[in-house]
Parts: C-alpha cells; structure tokens; sequence
C-alpha cells in the first residue's frame, strides 16, 4: 500500500497534549511534576489508560516476563518482522511529564494517524512501553530493553530489589496480576527497525532554534554502586582513633573521585545521584554506607579509562573501613546507522520541519534496541533543557511535529 | 526515720535483670538490640510495664505535656521537695538493652528495696522516664528534660516533626491517649536533688576494672543542621559547569570540616551522623542535602572556638549552592558538685564496691538537671564500652552494684 499524501497531518496536536496531560495524573506531585515508579500501583494505572487506548484503536497488547507492554498494529503481512516505536512510562522521584510518555504516545497517535488516514503498512507497527528505563526504584536502569537484548538474564533482573527489600519479581506479578486480559509474549523478537522519539533533555534544540532532532548516537555510561562498611559507635565517647566511620571514609572517596573527574574541558559527566546512611542518627558514628556513580563520557576509551579508576581510588581513600565497588552496567558509546537517520531527515524536510543532527547526552532504551535492529531516535526540545525536574516543560505544537516526523519514518520503514 | 542497715541487699539481682529484658522486648531487633524511637508504639508498650510495676509498688504515676514520666514514693514529709531518679528508655534505631533503661528500672528497684526494708523517707523519691533522650527520632535529644530545666518553649518542642512529618505534638498525644489513667502535671518543679543511673557507654571502668563511677562532669556538646541547597538536573545532560550540585558541595564542606576538627591529641569528638539526599537517585544531579553535626570537647573555651568554625567553612566551600547553617543547642562543659559525688562515694565504699570518678563523654539528662538542682551521676561499666549499638552489653551483677549504690545514695539524700 502506498503511503497517502498528507498521512501526518491526521496526526491530532490537541488529543496528544491532552493524552499527555491525562497520563501525568497518575503520579502527579504536588509540584506539578510525576513520581511514577516503575511497576508502582501508578505505574499499573497508567499502564491501564494505554491499553484502553490500544483497544479502542483495536490494537493487540501484549506483555513479556519483565512486563515490557506491547500494542501492535497489524500490517498487511503479518509474518513480516515489525517495526517497533515507544519508550518508557516510568519517571524520577521527581521527573516531568514528558521523559519516556512522549515516545509511547507519540507512538500511539502515529498509528491513530494512519488509521485515520486509511493507511496500513505492510510490517506490523508495535508500540513498546519498556519497563524501568529510569532505573531510580530498581537499578539499573533501561531493564526492559537490556532484557529484550538479552544483554541480562531473567533471574538475575527478577531478584533486584527496591529500598524496602521488594523484588523486581514481586512488582511483575503485581502487573500482571493487574493485568489479566493482556497475553504473554516471549522475551525479544526479531525486528525490522527501532525509532524512539524523546525529548532532548538538553538545551542543544532550543538554542539552535530547530524542532526536531535526528540523534546520532549515545554517550557511554557507566553505573557503579560502592558499599563501605565501618562500626557504628557512640558520637559523644568513642575517640576518633578507635573510630572505623563509614560517612568520613566516604566523603574521603568522594573528594577524591571529584578531583580525579574534574574535566577542564567540561565533557566527563560525573555524578554521585543516591547517597544513603546507616543507621542515619546525629549521635551514632555511621557503620555504613551505599553510595552511586553514574559516569558518562562520549569516547570509548576515556570512558573505560576513568571507570576503571573508581575502585583504586575508593580503596586508596577507605582508611580502616572497607569498601565494595560494583559495577552494575558499562555501556560503551554508540552511534545510530546513517540510513535511519536519512528517513528521519528526509521526513522532517519534507514537511519544513526545522531539525539537525545531534548527539544525545543522556541515555535511552535505544541504546539497546541498537544492538537488536537498525535503531533511531526523533528529540523534540524541552524548556531549559530542563529534565528529571517536576518543572520539565515542552509545546504541544514541538510534540506534534516530533510526532508528525515519527509517523512519516514509521511509514517509510514499515511499507 | 534512720535509714536501716543492710538496706541494699534487698535489691534483687534476678527481678531487676529480668525487668531489663522484660522492657527489652518493646522494639527488639533482630540483632538482640532494641529500636525504641519516642514516643512510638513501641515507647507506649514500654511505658505502660513501667506504669503496671508502679501500681504494684502504690507509686502514683503522672505525666507531663511533653509525657515526661514519674513515678512518685511517698514520703513522710509530702510537702518536702523530691529527690529524683531515673533516665531515659527511648533509644537509637540500633540500640542496646542498657541505655537509659538502666537508670529507670534502677530507679524502681530501689524504691522496691526500700520498702521490702520497711523504709520510708522523709523526701518523696520520684522516678522519671524522661521523653525523647535520644533524639533520633525528633532532634535535638533530651528533650523532657530539657523542657523541664526551662531550656526551651514548650510550643517549639512540639512543632519538631520527624522524618515523616509526624510532630512531636502528635507523638505526645498519641501516648495520652494510650495513658488516660495517668494525671498531670506541670512541666518542672522545685527538687532537692537528681541522681541518674547509666551505663558508662565508654571502656574506662572496665579498663580500670571497677565497678562503679563516680561522675564528676559532662563534657560540652554542640549541635548543629546544615542545609545545602542547589539545583537537581539530568546527570547525563547537564555540564558540571552547569551544575548546582548540592551533594558535590556537601562534600566539599565535610571534608574541610574533617580536616579542621582533626585532633591530634584525639580529645575533639566531630560527627556527621546523619546525611540525607534529595531526590537521592542515581541520574539525578542532588538538589539539597541536609546533614547533622555533633561536636563536644571537655573544655568551653575550645567547644566554642571550633564550633564557631563551622558556618564559615560550610560558607567557603559551598561553591553556587546555598548554605544554611543552624545550631540546634549549645551545651558548655558542667562538673557535679563535690557534696554529692561525696555521698556516692561514701555510698560505693560502705558497700566495699570499686569505685572510681570519671567524667561522662556522653551526654545525659542529668546536664540539665544540673542547673535545676544538685545534680550527680553514678556509672556502671558496659562491655567494650560499646553503646548506642545492638551489640550493647552488661552483667547482671555490675547492674545489681550500681543499683544498691543507688539505693544507699537516694536514702542518703531523701532521709
């Protein structure tokens, strides 16, 4: 079936705001923003309003034994591999409305598009919401897709635990009990391509005055979780010499590792986000703590090279405590395949959207997607740059043409 | 009426261990320690054996408004000022058996004592469990006592909340409720002596393998709440030089302080306890910390140079971030008088039990009692000198000679 002339002006500026605005309830804060934690009761409701959605759309959900949910728009030859679209639902402590919602409505409304338009392709379009992208309740993050690629095992992602000692397990069966009307699908499938639109998450769009983003690639990352262990003791009669504190040891470790990332040129990307204390008390001398590091460099070699400094400097400052450094991910930097990026450009021009190329900063379920099937990324700017802020904020009229260029690619790759 | 000789061998060494593992039950820990925050349920259950014994002993229970408890012995002279005892049985999250506990049930077993001998002072001897020693849960500590000392405003002891937002207004209300058969009180009231029973909580009587001491003073003690304030962002977007990252300030102030307050004489007890993060996950640059510091030192002079230290240290390191700096108390350096240290004494040696004076590192709410009336302290060893830990140990029989020291020293002062 050809592709209609016009196909993405059925593409509907209002029902995508409100779609957003909707989904933002479930989770809301009081500051505007959303909290919804991966495989939370939230995360259950909001997945709920998607596949009402997909039904009235007579689209076929499906979810996996990580509870990835997928909707599937049937193509003219079912056999066909499909191409796949969407992103992630789940959000920051403090996130927006925008981080991962975008791409799955964005998604959605492509299809609500074509339908409109009359249009079906021959390869099946699938709309993925992925599980824990975020990675802030379970880490890491991006656990769906890294399943989906294969690149972890079942169990071992089954076991993680959240704070209060829950397991990933208990939060799927919780889903999927939520979730009885949804058929079980196999983990990982073969793909005809993957395109994830996002929001940029950084100011590069909004400064060069451009509406959509053609991503190059992915700057590595690498996340570390450091255990030290010292002895709690009384703050007031234990003498700093027969101390084993586990907070000064830390912070030792900590200045360290600042110094040692300190990059004049402003490219290294060195965090401690999550810091936690045991047992927490002003007058108990800290026994132990947990503390992460997210690290991210565009060169593969820097990358490796700064990592791998971690654990002699972690040990090099631990005094009489001891220290555990594990490394739970170490994604290399990658780069999307150029004729991916040519549809995307050609179908932002086509319809005199204003786009460039551009690497992204941050890191998506793409970057796994990439390892399965020919992969690429639509951004469409957010104020400020501004993200994984209850204050992170876009246009309806940058949503709508991210996702008229969306619907354009989709076509062009599914026909 | 004479005091009786032998008065001490009524102490039951049996009833008063078993009463310390009775009350250990109310917040036990997996560990064998005990988590008995204030003015929890677990205080209320606590409390309400320690009402139960009362009654059996026609001791009339009271409360005050912020649940101070006493439990009051008549004595022939009602109208005479009291002689109070007691301590504390709130405790750390990883607290021990003894703490606190000790000198309430001491309290109690020695009025036992007393009457199995047939003993009724002139003075009414009253016990007090004073409300929220710790402060753990509502900081800062010993805040009965210090109300009842006239230290602080009654209203705001009350708005302190804890980290769920629960006040300590609630808390109280919580444990009258609990308590309906409890009158009240006035906070504070004129007495004519306190004396506190306490484990050591540091190695020196068992060091010197003694039994008892003899507390000559308290060293001073500062407290202080630093806030940081900076701005959370994308970890893997935003430029460090782009970055207000609160918890990289954080560091920088911990470790400048370290260095300051490092001692080589090792006499300056500096520490962080308890750091908190926010949002506190892993891809997000910290927005605001909140972080505790506990300082003491013996001498006044030097508690309030080094203390006086802190707010420009956190000011210079803060780098963009916002620094606020709130000192939560400021307690000098107190030494008992000489007339009661005498009567301990005098007490321990008729008894032929070891003795020895020392100073106390922790703090207690004897500090502010001391401004109220003459004021002592007496100590038994604890194992290691290890508290405010789960592992916190002591013997039936150190505790049995603490308490008929007690017991001599309370008739001593209320006869």
């Amino acid at each position: 079936m050809a592709i209609p002339t016009g196909l993405s002006e059925h593409v509907d500026e209002r029902r995508l705001w409100s779609r957003h605005i909707a989904l933002a309830e479930f989770g809301a804060t009081a500051a505007g923003g959303v909290n919804r934690q991966a495989l939370s009761s939230e995360d259950i409701a909001a997945r709920r309003l998607l596949i009402d959605m997909a039904r009235s759309l007579e689209l076929q959900p499906s979810s996996d034994a990580i509870a990835n949910l997928f909707l599937r728009y049937e193509g003219t030859d079912p056999r066909a591999a499909p191409v796949l679209t969407g992103s992630h639902i789940d959000s920051q402590p403090t996130g927006g409305k925008f981080d991962g919602t975008f791409g799955v409505l964005a998604g959605i409304e492509a299809v609500e598009a074509m339908q409109a338009a009359g249009f079906r392709p021959r390869r099946p379009i699938e709309i993925v919401a992925w599980t824990n992208e975020e990675g802030s309740r379970f880490a890491p993050g991006m656990m769906g897709s890294a399943l989906f690629r294969g690149k972890r095992e079942l169990e071992e992602v089954l076991a993680v635990a959240d704070g209060d000692g829950v397991s990933v397990a208990q939060g799927v069966e919780q889903v999927r009990a939520a979730e009885p009307d949804i058929p079980s699908r196999p983990i990982g499938s073969p793909l005809a391509a993957y395109i994830e639109a996002h929001i940029e998450q950084g100011p590069i769009l909004e400064m060069e005055s451009k509406v959509v983003g053609i991503v190059t690639g992915i700057q590595g990352k690498r996340v570390f979780r450091i255990t030290v262990t010292g002895e709690e003791n009384h703050a007031g009669t234990t003498p700093r010499s027969h101390r084993l504190d586990a907070l000064y040891a830390t912070t030792n470790m900590m200045h360290a590792l600042y110094a040692e990332m300190h990059d004049v040129q402003d490219i290294v990307k060195f965090t401690v986000g999550k810091l936690e204390v045991w047992p927490n008390a002003p007058s108990v001398v800290p026994a132990q703590t947990h503390f992460s590091i997210d690290l991210r460099h565009p060169d593969a070699s820097t990358l490796t090279r700064l990592g791998d400094r971690i654990a002699p400097i972690c040990d090099a400052s631990k005094g009489a405590c001891d220290v555990h450094v594990r490394e739970l991910s170490h994604d290399p930097p990658l780069e999307f395949p150029g004729a991916l990026r040519d549809v995307v450009r050609e179908s932002a021009e086509r319809l005199g959207i204003a786009c460039m190329e551009l690497p992204s900063a941050a890191g998506h379920d793409a970057r796994h997607l990439h390892y399965v099937c020919p992969t690429g990324m639509i951004f469409v700017p957010c104020a400020g740059g501004v993200s994984h802020r209850e204050t992170e904020s876009c246009t309806a009229s940058d949503l709508y043409a991210g996702t008229r260029v969306l619907t354009e690619t989709l076509a062009r790759l599914a026909v």
